[in-house]
């Protein structure tokens, strides 16, 4: 029986880029993790297959999951749930495989909730005048807009505290590759392996 | 001020290899850690420097640090005492270096009482049968030596359950890698960079 995965949570402060690290994280050819399949109620588009894009439920469907607490973390968008099915993370990880998860620092609470031994790894920006740059940059030039998203950043920095690794996000490339080196580095904890060396050690 | 470094602690079971795994680590250029100097009461030979080497103490003055719990851990060998001292390693930690220590299993559990933060490594043969070669490989043909050191190297594995990482040594390069990844990873605990966030937040 191969070693339970490990949940690999990434989130962090709204503007810090996440998105950007997941897709070049993705991007590698040597990634021995699987990126978690979203549920969604909305309508199957052409050229998208079940079980690959989303898994498609319908909208009873979704809240009776939700209902039996069997949705690892949800949230509504355009009058359709998009979330995170628990069976479907629990299956993976039982199988041995890392499951991956991008969300926002809501979701991740949420899923620390119902997996506390996943690892949770919150994105920072180098510095905070950096982090008002990028909202900044994000197209709009009311001051009051950006001052509320700024007021949102630092209470999301707050939530920092609930993490295990704190990643600093000032170049892409490098960004990936601590996440990385966090992931293998995870591997080789103790609580994951020791399994293996007590069944080796009763085989002597 | 910096933020305190991390004291690593390299262990594992007799024969396994972690002092060539350390010389090899020590042989990379960019290490940012210091190896811990020693103290010993064994006279100063020719060409040895005084902090550089060692730090030469009488008996008395290591008995003293011993009895005050100032020896991080100490042991004895032909007459002479070798150890640890703890005000050293804390100052070197205090000024933000990361210090390396590679020492007996034993020792390293004296280490995680009065360091409990630090991080321990335990380095592992790929296999029991592995480690079972090394062991009669060392140079000696009697069957109730190489039994006792089976014996000891079982206890010594069983040790791991206190350790905080478990590396595989199957070759001294990968070992190298895997301690780096760790030791890297360690530095991006948010337990290690909280207080430079919170101050970050608060200057806002």
């Amino acid at each position: 029986m191969p070693e339970r995965g490990l949940l690999i949570v990434l989130s962090g402060p709204s503007g810090v880029g996440k998105g950007t690290v997941r897709k070049a994280l993705f991007e590698k050819d040597d990634n021995q993790f699987e990126y978690s399949i979203s549920m969604t109620t909305r309508n199957k588009r052409e050229g998208e297959v079940e079980g690959v894009d989303y898994f498609f439920r319908s909208k009873d469907e979704f809240e009776q999951l939700i209902s039996e607490g069997k949705m690892l973390e949800y949230a509504e968008y355009v009058g359709n749930y998009y979330g995170t099915p628990l069976d479907y993370v629990n299956k993976t990880l039982d199988e041995g495989k890392d499951v991956f998860l991008e969300i926002e620092v809501q979701g991740a609470m949420k899923v620390k909730e119902k997996i506390p031994d996943g690892v949770f790894i919150f994105l920072t920006p180098p510095d905070f005048s950096e982090l008002k740059a990028r909202i900044v940059n994000r197209g709009t030039d009311e001051l009051a807009v950006i001052e509320k998203r700024m007021t949102k950043a630092k209470e999301e920095i707050e939530m920092m505290r609930h993490y295990d690794y704190a990643v600093v996000n000032d170049e892409v490339e490098l960004a990936v590759q601590r996440i990385k080196k966090i992931i293998e580095s995870e591997h080789y904890r103790v609580n994951h392996v020791i399994d293996r060396y007590e069944n080796m050690l009763k085989e002597l």
